[in-house]
């Protein structure tokens, strides 16, 4: 890993960035100018003044996503702060670009208070067709998330909710046709209550997965248990319909899913021996996942996935959130939907013609996955 | 006018706008992506998190350019929103990079209320190594610009103010040296009291202008005229030493020099033929002057410059702040400052070789002008 490091730091020290703001237009002579700029702008002023949603007809505004971080959950480092969410917002703009054309552009803001975050991408919207929120920490996420979709008429995504959620759905459905399961019946243990463990819970039961448990570090959570706050209350009330509490040592046994979205390394051997026969295993911790995949193998996992490309089965946010914000932008959808999120994860799982254990997702590298996605995201 | 318009709707619609978001390296392998973005880039998030300022290493910070508006005084269009900014500031951000290699991007913001825009650009400054204030209205613009300035770590300036300012000191430089007159003596008119002319008239106080009047639509601005708002106040206190009173027609007489940074139309022949001999006019309301220059050379005039490209002097802010932002950013000063300004326009006057009445000014299209301009700002 050091050499990647020194290697990334010698490719970002040498381009000052990753991304940069160049001109669809020529601008070399006055004639030129006078067209993109004034006196013949005025125009288009005047037009948009009138009636703001030409905007989309004739400004960057209808393929322009904002991607959006108050730094407050960066990667898996934690609360670094804006300035340290510039590269990886800019690496996301830079994804957005190769992958579905679109133009993005880092806003990385200078406060974690929630009113401050909303009213900020309130005001900042015009220029932008969407918005892709990106590693902000729990709870503040899901009100930041649910206030701005309520009150932005352009579509609202965090991706590290949903764009995970998409992706893990499509894995899981491939994954349970070739064990020949029934999603009403599997039994779905989670590690990890946070932001991608909620979400991922939300698709599968909108899905018609029925039996979840949900563990945070204390253990099961269960609807009663002391000292909930406000949104694992409202996960305990959706999931676990049993009340068991216990640790994830205990829940765990006899289950057919483990989903970890929690911390490397606490999935051990004996606890996957005592799951149901053929268990799937996603382990989404990054960069070491609760289990390693070889030792997953050996006891006895049927399908496992990770967070990582040297490994089969990688879940990457990649494979969904370019998909979805090209369809969201080219069908110029008001807001995204759990029923857009679960066609795109039927199409990213029915894109792999022949599934195989090692094999349940596509590659993110495979051009007609953006397609296949952007296509599920209309009204 | 009515054939640019529509040659600017087309070439709008074409596009869909004048700028884009590319990337600088490149993303088609798993290898390169794991430069670009996870794992590689958690080591830079880390290494700025540990040291904000290398975001000027890293990340685009260093080059880049935030071209904010509210869309409350869009060119001579008066307050349409923020919508009808973006493209204004798109073609903004278009001229920064074409003339001087800046990564800009436009915020326009869905507030006209001072506070909101205050701290919405203090939170969105990180991944900026500079703002640009555009097209907000006065006097508004003047706190919005005084408050960022002082609590922004990042230079600010609004362009409306300073990059006028800087490239009308710069022609009047070269009329005063062809018409042989000294700027300790001449005497001159404004008329126009908003963002412009505010920052025109301390900038030649700044540089050792001793005579300005400054009137309004009511007349001549003097200390004590009832129903003055606070910054004519402070623009009564440092200018019209004499107290004069009067209309427009009245302060003139005799006056050297006009400066219109009003309404079209409103400087007749009369007027002019009251002025002092060999007067010169700088007529720059857009995209009608408060005299042609044809009528004003009948009148007299000596130098005549405007804001429009089809006639000789065009001031435009083009000449100016392209190099004042590259210098801004190059040089890495914490703040512009009056001094640099001044500098800058005087580079830009002694840029024009051998001035000449109908060219006190350089062309925007000659290459030389950014770098001039650019050296001149520095601590």
């Amino acid at each position: 890993m050091d050499d990647t490091y020194q290697q990334s730091l010698a490719l970002h020290k040498k381009h000052r960035g990753k991304i940069e703001v160049t001109n669809k237009v020529p601008l070399t002579t006055r004639a030129e100018l006078s067209l993109a700029y004034t006196p013949g702008v005025a125009e288009i002023s005047r037009e948009i003044g009138r009636n703001a949603s030409l905007a989309y007809e004739y400004t960057i505004k209808g393929n322009t996503v904002a991607v959006v971080s108050d730094g407050s959950a960066i990667l898996g480092l934690g609360n670094l702060g804006a300035h340290a969410a510039i590269p990886v917002m800019e690496g996301k703009a830079a994804i957005f670009r190769e992958f579905a054309g679109i133009d993005a552009f880092p806003i990385c803001v200078n406060t974690q208070d929630v009113e401050e975050i909303i009213a900020l991408v309130k005001n900042i919207a015009p220029v932008f067709g969407a918005v892709n929120l990106e590693d902000i920490s729990a709870p503040r996420c899901f009100e930041i998330e649910a206030r701005l979709r309520a009150e932005l008429p352009i579509p609202v995504m965090h991706d590290d909710q949903h764009g995970t959620a998409v992706v893990v759905l499509a894995g899981l459905i491939n994954a349970l046709k070739l064990r020949g399961s029934n999603k009403e019946e599997v039994r779905v243990v989670f590690s990890g209550a946070g932001a991608a463990g909620t979400a991922i819970t939300k698709i599968l039961l909108a899905y018609g997965f029925k039996h979840i448990i949900v563990c945070d570090s204390v253990g099961a959570v269960f609807e009663g248990r002391p000292g909930l706050n406000d949104e694992k209350q409202a996960l305990a009330k959706i999931t676990n319909i049993e009340r068991k509490s216990g640790a994830l040592a205990e829940v765990l046994q006899g289950a057919d899913i483990f989903i970890g979205v929690s911390k490397g390394g606490l999935l051990t051997s004996e606890m996957v021996h005592t799951m149901a026969d053929k268990p799937i295993i996603f382990a989404l911790a990054n960069p070491i996942p609760e289990i390693m995949p070889d030792i997953a193998i050996v006891a006895g996992a049927f399908v496992v996935a990770t967070g990582r490309s040297d490994f089969p089965n990688q879940i990457n946010n990649s494979l969904a959130y370019p998909g979805i914000f090209r369809g969201a932008l080219d069908n110029r959808i008001s807001q995204f939907t759990e029923e857009m999120f679960i066609r795109a994860a039927e199409s990213l799982a029915g894109y792999v013609k022949s599934p195989m254990p090692d094999q349940v997702l596509p590659s993110m590298f495979d051009k007609g996955v953006v397609e296949a996605v952007k296509n599920t995201i209309h009204d």
